[in-house]
């Protein structure tokens, strides 16, 4: 018989009663019933029930083992008496009655219990992360992570695309976030970078005359602590293709993504056809570019109902600027003073001034507007943005007035907020989208010029003749996202493979020739010699897992993951280097400044 | 039709006849035979022949065309007369007259010729490396790659592993080569350092519970330039398994490495089952522990037969010291005095006083040895090596002297060279073994103390008791290579799960448990909470790929190399890091002294 186990833990079955098997693994539990041990044993696979009864020669060392403590167990597997079934457990219908129980290895007390899974602080669980990872939805979460990855390495494969790495030791890249540098030692004074994202290599393996390119990419970047993203690396599903136009990649790419969802939605709902929104009109709609579209409330204006009203607020705005508009947030059953009340609170404490509203009721057999502003535009206008936006009695509404870009964002949340609240969002269910149409550039205040409002490696839809001929805000570039659920899990484009047209995209954003040869040389480079027309996209995989996990925090679906503080608790890193290795890298560090 | 294409250049048959087609790619060659143009077009997958009359429309525009324009060909797929039918072509039997040819890009002049793929020099070819690609070898060699490690994948998935990512950005480890360090932001002062290898995350992977992890790992050493060896980065494909045994480790592992070279081999053969050479009989037979098995030679001892004989020289060696022992390494076919000086002049450049030898032939139908040493010893000593060792007329064996742990490696390389020069050894097969029994521990001249030979995690055969109880150069590890055609493909052990049997095992290396805590702080820790037995391995996916590609220089197998000087020529890295940069790490360079 095997040194440690003839089985694993979750595979003994009725069938297998009366056979003499051997199982390894931790000790997940131990009870004693009347004089009986019972044990539950565990290990990656699942749990049996291991019986010690008192007469067993292995009695004496059950009664000393304590929980994750490591054992072998031979035994007899006897079935469970009807009244005893566990029939959660795939073991449930046997146990094994222990002949002999060896100790494989000990546990001191533990510092963060394993079994039943307790909330712990996380710095003790961090700490000791391997118990951590122990634990029941953890370990699932993580397998669970690894079976995403895995299916989508097998879709892709099965999409005709190769799995290619990129170096991770390479050159900085002016992409947008922090590096994370690499001292060279052979090149005193000189650094290497860790890549933010293989972009310029997806598009030099193109360049290559390689096809359909993808890898699940780690990626790094030194960016401030925050809470919906780990410090340091993260991965993305990560590809290219050659020889093709934006709907090629939605629809070699709709496909995988929709059904690496389904494989692992447990059964909830998943878009079966992506639908294409505008950035124009998911901006309008829903006030984001990211919206969840599981909440039914789409916005519209309603501007023309207020302009020349009563509601002097909204009035003389409309009057002032022919930019101000009005938009509605229709609240299906929220038509009650308590709950319009609510929202406006939350608008106060958004640090908005309110949040307008109309509610509907019925009286007398006929809806009527009330609240404070259908007083003030009177019955007929009321009525006009109830018929507008489709209302009945019981049901409300909410107004936001000014310049669209500057009230956009909390439209949205607004939006959201009322979807919640009501409970309007049905959160059973995956609605994927493809967000098209985004704005090459964008007009930086600060700087009081236009820049590339996303990748300035994309594509400008018109060509070169829109550089030239059109209002430089209103181009739109072949690029896009995919949303799911409130969140962007995926983001790409068609590159901008002709460097005459590269050129002058950057000298629209006030960069110089020299500049894009100084800044992305390697590319600009390689365009000079036989580009192909070529696009892609990377996708989220951190989030993805959190969707499909059910979770709200990266250490719930991360291995080892830092602290909001950069800080890792299990290995102890960052740590101080040696005197002999900094001066191997020729490096000094300057002393901080003492903290006020 | 699609806008670039409706096949690949690879796909035309003869089936397709007729049809009017759409295909994209680079200009491989334009050929100008009697007035008609012929352009083989090159995509990823394929080339297909071009043929452009001129009467078509296409003409004016074929006739522009240089070599790696990106253009795309409408057409009508022609069958090709019998006598210009390419049967090394899949698409030879077929070519493609076109109507319209459009340039989608153009390219310069070429610093580095595709077709062709005549000899470059190095730094053209990494500054032009997405040109280099292009080349057919080096793109077909990338893509084997990629498909060894997508088999890799394939394979330990279906032996029930699971591929786990470990961190990248993790602390210093005392494993053995430097690190690269990272410094951090945050924590101004300190480092990250990228992972030598996930040594110790598998091992605390096992600690967590998980079984059967498997990854293709990226390591990161900062060694100093070597020949077999890039700068930087390379991939391992990493194992580990609980509850096992060292054999489980060969049951599991040799059907997946065996089941790779075989797909792989293109026909040569493969060892069908892996021989287990203990490292103390591989030294002694090979003198080696990678020996090339392809090479008969086995070398063995032949002391007695100059113990106390005619040749003075190794006589009054073996009557020095017992330890001095004489190897043979007989040479098959080698009988002839040229063959053996030039053996000697070898050896002399080699830096040895010379390489004693006894050749055989025939005199008189007799069997009979000649040069100095079969004078030396006489008729009956030469005649009892001669029958040792199995060798015939026309055959000649080569001795060396001393002690073996001084002369082995010398010996080995002997072997290496009298199996290479006369051709003893079959090229093309791969032989592979497993090497086992490693010692746990070695001598360390210069510091006069026992050390570790390789792996301090391995367990000691014969566990605690053994590091107790036993002479600890004696001790031997669970601890095994797998070798290959001469190179070391794998290196595993079966790990030191109990942490005072780890202690002790650091103490009889000098080390206290202090020592043991502060540098393996984490495993140290996990081993305290229920370690489960376990090991693995990890094997060179870089070797493996460069042996299956039949090729000598990571640079054939590797997309995006760094120069021998770990300076990225494509991405120029690395480079200076900004003042803003350095200021945020809270660094400062050194000026380097100025070199003479």
């Amino acid at each position: 018989m095997h040194r440690y186990r003839s089985h694993t833990c979750a595979a003994l079955r009725k069938d297998d009663v009366g056979s003499n098997v051997r199982l390894s693994g931790w000790v997940h539990r131990v009870r004693d019933h009347g004089g009986l041990l019972f044990i539950d044993l565990r290990d990656h696979y699942g749990l049996t029930q291991i019986v010690v009864d008192p007469d067993s020669p292995a009695f004496k060392v059950a009664e000393s083992v304590r929980g994750e403590w490591v054992i072998r167990v031979d035994g007899e597997v006897k079935a469970r008496s009807p009244e005893t079934v566990n029939a959660r457990l795939p073991t449930g219908e046997i146990e094994l009655f222990a002949r002999e129980i060896e100790v494989l290895s000990q546990a001191r007390e533990l510092p963060l219990p394993v079994f039943g899974e307790p909330d712990y602080p996380e710095d003790i669980r961090l700490t000791y992360r391997f118990l951590d990872l122990r634990r029941e939805t953890l370990h699932r979460n993580i397998v669970r992570r690894t079976q995403i990855i895995a299916a989508m390495r097998r879709r892709m494969a099965e999409a005709g695309f190769t799995e290619f790495s990129t170096p991770i030791l390479t050159a900085s890249s002016p992409e947008g976030a922090r590096d994370f540098l690499v001292p060279s030692r052979i090149h005193q004074g000189r650094f290497y970078a860790l890549p933010q994202a293989p972009q310029q290599y997806k598009q030099l393996i193109m360049m290559s005359g390689f096809d359909r390119y993808f890898q699940i990419a780690p990626c790094f970047r030194d960016e401030d602590p925050r809470a919906d993203r780990l410090p340091g690396e993260f991965y993305q599903l990560d590809l290219e293709m050659s020889f093709i136009e934006q709907e090629d990649v939605f629809q070699t790419m709709e496909p995988v993504i929709r059904s690496i969802f389904e494989e692992f939605a447990d059964g909830k709902p998943v878009s079966q056809s992506f639908r294409r929104i505008p950035y124009a009109e998911a901006m309008a709609k829903y006030g984001s570019d990211k919206p969840d579209l599981r909440n039914p409330i789409e916005m519209s204006p309603v501007t023309e109902h207020f302009a020349g009203s009563g509601f002097k607020v909204f009035a003389n705005m409309i009057a002032s600027d022919p930019k101000v508009q009005v938009w509605a947030i229709p609240a299906k059953t929220g038509g009650s003073r308590a709950f319009c009340d609510r929202m406006n609170s939350w608008a106060q404490g958004e640090g908005q001034p309110g949040l307008g509203y109309i509610f509907w009721r019925e009286e007398e057999g006929k809806v009527t507007g009330a609240g404070p502003l259908a007083k003030n535009i009177g019955e007929e206008r009321t009525e006009a943005v109830r018929v507008q936006l489709g209302l009945e009695a019981g049901d409300a509404c909410f107004f936001v007035a000014g310049l669209p870009e500057k009230f956009v964002d909390f439209a949205g949340s607004a939006r959201t907020r009322v979807g919640e609240e009501l409970d309007l969002v049905d959160r059973d269910r995956f609605e994927l989208a493809w967000i098209v149409d985004f704005p090459f550039y964008e007009w930086n205040e600060d700087e009081k010029k236009v820049d590339f409002s996303h990748n300035p490696f994309s594509m400008p839809q018109g060509g070169i003749e829109a550089l030239e001929g059109q209002e430089p805000l209103t181009i739109k570039a072949f690029q896009y996202d995919i949303v799911c659920n409130g969140f962007e899990i995926a983001s790409g484009g068609i590159r901008n493979h002709l460097p005459e047209t590269m050129v002058k995209a950057f000298e629209v954003a006030g960069y110089t020739r020299q500049d894009v040869e100084e800044r992305f040389g390697a590319l600009y480079r390689a365009f000079q010699y036989g580009p192909p027309p070529h696009g892609g996209m990377a996708a989220g995989i951190d989030r993805i897992v959190m969707l499909l996990c059910g979770v709200r925090n990266l250490r719930e679906i991360t291995m080892f993951p830092m602290n909001q503080q950069a800080h890792d608790l299990l290995m102890n890193a960052p740590a101080e280097a040696s005197p002999a290795q900094m001066r191997e890298l020729g490096l000094r560090v300057i002393p901080s400044a003492p903290k006020a």
